[in-house]
This record gives structure tokens, sequence and C-alpha cells, in this order.
């Protein structure tokens, strides 16, 4: 997708230890117009797939989710980081964060997802596929299945990509960047 | 607004204590048409307001936010609720929340909240008010103005919506909930 691979060139910044912050336009502060952009692009990339709701985990996979779920008017449901008060109806998975080098566990009331449903998974990064392989435990308990996961930014250097389509789920990256080496981003053509 | 209260009507479900509970299609699910409809209103109800920036709290702000910001083409920034381990140029404001009976702060980066800005605040709920008055010492903090604080729901029997508009503030909120006692659900016409 042209127009983001130019603006994580242009806004994107790069530091020691392979991090790439896109906080301007994605994760703190959003360009929702650019949103909007990345949403058609997920709907066309998943044209060929059956769903019927839209998956994502809070805060920074909100934004992506809502817009694909606002162009085909489907329901969007958000797991959450904390465990509620009360853990009944609930789906919970544990996740190992790299970045923040902490566990933390995701929730989501079995209400809103079922066995029925058909889930397209939308989040803004896949690095080592933690917080996705989190939620397709969700997507298990609840006996849910599986559309397509789709990304904003995948780091291809690091492993999740290949765990998941290794498991032959449909993967979409918006934008792959190959390396940050020596904080430089290089991105796919 | 009419679609909004018949839907709290039809799928609000209401619990001791002066709980709603609206997580089916506001802030767990969430429906996306809906929520464009909300940021339609919003629009209207704070067209005779200038701001250059729609601002929220994560996580269940972000969805009505993203769509204010998309439907006015307006850059969209939401506070953090966990300080990040680097706190440099981070706005920052303690919130007690009643709810979950605990205090959390929320953080900003200053990069994208600046002297020169005036801000519309979107959230999901006003009750107490706090996170509110959080958000308010974050843009004061930043040197920034804010326009105006528009709110899906008001408990309107709580405290906040007094403290706010006793402040001189433009508030608006969709739908106001007048009393929630003996899990009744009252809603203002």
């Amino acid at each position: 997708m042209k127009l983001l691979k130019e603006r994580i060139l242009q806004d994107g910044k790069c530091f020691e230890g392979g991090i790439l912050k896109v906080d301007s336009f994605i994760n703190h502060q959003m360009d929702p117009t650019l949103m909007k952009a990345i949403a058609v692009e997920f709907v066309r990339r998943f044209a060929s797939e059956r769903f019927n709701k839209v998956m994502t985990i809070e805060a920074s996979g909100i934004a992506p989710a809502i817009m694909v779920g606002f162009l085909l008017d489907l329901p969007v449901i958000f797991a959450k980081k904390k465990k509620p008060k009360t853990m009944e109806h609930m789906l919970s998975a544990r996740v190992f964060s790299f970045t923040k080098e902490r566990e933390y566990d995701i929730c989501l009331s079995r209400d809103f997802l079922t066995p029925g449903d058909r889930v397209l998974f939308i989040d803004d990064f896949l690095a080592n596929g933690n917080a996705a392989l989190g939620a397709i435990e969700l997507i298990d308990q609840a006996g849910a299945q599986l559309a397509g996961m789709g990304f904003i930014i995948e780091k291809a250097f690091q492993q999740g990509g290949g765990i998941l389509r290794d498991r032959g789920i449909h993967i979409e990256s918006l934008a792959m960047i190959d390396s940050l080496d020596n904080c430089r981003i290089h991105i796919r053509d």
C-alpha cells in the first residue's frame, strides 16, 4: 500500500533495538483519513473471505477495526487487556509482550464471540505474533472460526508472520518492514 | 439523539448500584454504523466551535473520536492509561476511577498537543467527571485550548456534568440518563 509506505518513510521514527515508532499517525496521534484508506485496503485484500465480525485488541487496533466494520457494516469487538472484576462469560488468554517485557491477559465476553462467528482480526502491528496467537486462542475457546488476520505493519524480520502463515492463516500486512538495522527503515516494495 | 436513546433502552443493561452496561454496541462490541451516526451528531452540536484536533482517552473513546476525526479530516489523539517507560515529552495527570476504585495515570506526548491546539474532547461516558478533568489537566499542561467536550452517554444523576458546565465548558451529551433506580433506565426526552 503505497500511501502507507510513503507515510512510514516520511513520519516513522526508528530507534536502536528494532523499534519503529509510528505514533504521530497510527497509534497515539491518528490520521483518520489514512485509517480509512487502510480499512479500504483491508476490505479489498479480504474480499474473498467470508466473515460476519471484525475483532481487534485494545487500544491501537480499535481505529482500523472500526473503520473496516463501518465500511462493511459489521459489528466490531475488541479484547480488553485487563481482567474485569467478574469473569463469568469471559474468554481469556495470556500474552507475553516482548516490547513491554511482561505478561498480560486479553479477555472477551462470550456474549460477543460465539460458535457461529467467522472473524476477521485486525491490528496495528505484527511482530512476534504473541498478541495474534492470544486472539486465536480466544476465537478457539469460543468455538468461532478465524477468516483472516490483517495488520497495518508487519516487522517481517521477526517471527510472527512465519508462525501464522505456517498455520495456513490468510495473513495480509499492508507494509512489510524488512529491517530496521542501523536505525534505517527498509520497507518491502 | 433518538436512535441512540432507542438503542440504549433496547440493548442497554442496568445493574444494582447505578451500573449501565452498553457493551453490546458501544464499549466492547461496537456498532460502527451507530458510531458514525453518533459522530455526525457531535459534528452538528459543535458546529459553532473552532477546533483543529480531536482528543479522547483509550480505549472506549477511540471509536467515536476516530469517526469525528474522519468526518472533519482532523487528527485524533488518545491519552494512554499507562505510563510509558520514558516520560520525556509526556503530559500526565492522575485520575481516580469510582467504577474501578483505583487511581490511574493518563499520559499524552507533548509532541501531539501544543499551545496552538484547540481541542474537541470526545468520550463514551460522563459520570463523576474525573477522566474529563484529567483530560482538561493535560490540555492545560500543554497550553492548548479546550473547545468543547462531547459524551455519548451522561449519567445526569452523577456530578460530572454539573462540575464541567459550572466551568463554562461547552458540554454535549447525546443521551442523558436521569436515573437507573430499581434497575430501570430513565432517559431524558
